[in-house]
């Protein structure tokens, strides 16, 4: 993990649409593209071991710069050389910047041009982070790929504020990438695409983010309570643009059937909590759609979850046992659930890969939601 | 697991004390004795998957009869076959009769000598447990071993209360006896010897029970608030009286310094949610004496828990990082620590087993809790 290396290459362009299937090429280990991020907010994927998330094939997980700057804290991390180390992930591993949840956990004292103060959600203490201040954070955690410290305006947002962020987040961009030059401590550093639901000001932020220069360039402020036509259309509107040659990173997304939409507008990179957070409250992927764990009709059930699951919680339990350990609020519905859901993900993830080579990545699309979206969540 | 095998060979008994070292062989496979039993009360063991349980060497795990009439029910365990298949556990198993839950849990609502009227905790209703209907829901259940239905009367008590206890106890063991003869369904019974802290209460016990006639006995009713000194007396004073040709059972005894103490009396088998229940609070085993991983000590210490320990949680995860996923309320802390904790007295039950066919029992015990014993709680 010392080779200061970072590539991306594209092995393969679809010949349907703007999909295409890479690899990241990262000092602790490759990543191929598209990828589903699962992710490690407080330094774990939620109920899982390292093991589990390697063993369902997850090539890179997140971490969160803001809840690991309150807990554990940069000493710590620094003490153990880095979130790697910490909790024990070899694989490769990005790191968001603070920005959205300083801004999302309505913990926000004060903005300005310098940076934001905000109260801590474990102590109410209060902290200011900067576009400096989160590239040092990043560089404790010491993930392959940082991201930007940018100002996410809520939703809805009119365009003055909107444009105000998008104004902000690019100078405070030139500052991160100021702070932390190409490929310093061998991390790589990407922008962040802002400018809510406005095409005028999202083709501007991908303008000018793009000339700053980045390893990789994600697209920020999407899936935050628009509807989804928004969300197509802004993509529709951006991907064209976006330069070919990077890694393109859609924040925060991650159901299944917005992967498949993603994907086919040609971006590279994933992450959710969604997979996870539903799987604590008993919600599972099937191929037939979601479906509620602890309702009723499965208390007899014999089925696995899904039938052409290869996870340890489809080869081992029922319905019926799993809807069991919810009732008795185990934690081992908690894990089976994750387990199952991330591994869904990942695996379908590697079928649209495969597709994309294949160029018959529409018709897997055809098939996959509609067997998915056709049904309400089974209970 | 069909065919109705249900064997104690004792391999080897000490030339040091009354410990011994033998083989319980049962349908679903062979345990070796004296075991630890990790408990499973809700048709899991807490936090933990099946197939770490085997990994970390559980020969034999709990189930409980009280928890699991009420949630899943006989109903869906019949439909699964037992909670062998319901949980995928392929193991042995033993179940206990419920009469421990009922007396202790305060539900209790009416007993006389039919049986007991009980109020559930998880609904308030009211159901009755009788010795038949306790052997009816074990045969759900499916264990290799079942437990008879005992009355266990509060601690402390006096020799009248313990007295009519003991009595009522062994007439509603000849009846579990006349519901469940030897083998039915494959199943072995074991007799419980009760009487409180009254050495000849409990030899009076002993005697009545054993006289029935079962395939093992338990010694209930310790460790519920005695002092260590009483619970020593009445082993010391029960354990030469004892059939030797059955296993012994010690119910509800689990800390590592009283696996010492009973093994060194002739105690077989023991189970206890100790070593689970503490380290979901961050206490953790250890050759050093209790840790607690939660103390302000370990924050940035790069040891293992345990350094001769053999578990996932000691091969991967310093006290530093499973300090922080404790403080993070993170799940993977509480798997981490019952790992530890259940590998801790399954391997230190190994090491007595090897010392027993040594001959050097004792010097194992004053090696080992010479460690343990002689630290407080370390923070």
């Amino acid at each position: 993990m010392t080779e200061p290396v970072f590539r991306f290459s594209i092995e393969k362009s679809s010949r349907e649409c703007l999909a295409r299937a890479g690899i990241i090429h990262t000092r602790a280990g490759d990543v191929p593209t598209p990828v589903y991020m699962p992710v490690g907010t407080c330094g774990t994927v939620k109920t899982l071991s390292p093991a589990e998330v390697k063993e369902l094939g997850g090539s890179i997980i997140l971490g969160n710069t803001y809840h690991l700057y309150l807990r554990p804290g940069t000493e710590v991390l620094d003490k153990f050389g880095g979130l790697h180390r910490f909790m024990a992930w070899d694989r490769p591993m990005l790191s968001d910047s603070g920005g959205f949840q300083v801004f999302s956990m309505k913990k926000l004292n004060r903005i300005s041009d310098e940076g934001v103060m905000f109260s801590s959600h474990l102590d109410g203490s209060k902290h200011w982070l900067t576009p400096e201040e989160s590239m040092r954070i990043q560089r404790s955690i010491g993930a392959e790929i940082m991201m930007v410290f940018d100002e996410c305006c809520p939703f809805p947002a009119d365009a003055a504020t909107a444009g105000s962020a998008v104004e902000r987040s690019v100078r405070w961009a030139g500052r991160c990438r100021d702070d932390h030059p190409p490929m310093r401590a061998g991390q790589a550093l990407f922008g962040i695409v802002q400018g809510s639901t406005f095409p005028d000001l999202r083709l501007e932020s991908l303008r000018r983010t793009a000339e700053i220069g980045f390893e990789g360039l994600a697209i920020g402020g999407l899936s935050v309570g628009e509807s989804k036509e928004e969300m197509i259309g802004i993509l529709d509107r951006l991907m064209p643009e976006m330069p070919k040659d990077v890694p393109r990173y859609l924040m925060g997304v991650g159901s299944p059937e917005d992967l498949f939409r993603g994907v086919e507008r040609g971006i590279d990179m994933f992450d959710c909590v969604l997979a996870t957070r539903i799987a604590r409250h008993g919600s599972v992927f099937t191929r037939g759609g979601r479906v509620d764990l602890t309702a009723l009709p499965w208390r007899l059930s014999e089925d696995p979850i899904d039938r052409s699951c290869s996870c340890y919680a489809c080869r081992t339990f029922s319905r019926g046992y799993l809807r069991h350990l919810f009732k008795a609020k185990e934690i081992l519905a908690l894990r089976m659930a994750s387990l199952h859901n991330l591994t869904f993900l990942v695996n379908m993830m590697s079928e649209i890969r495969e597709a994309i080579f294949q160029d018959r990545f529409l018709a897997l699309k055809l098939e996959f939601l509609g067997g998915y979206l056709n049904q309400k969540e089974k209970k």
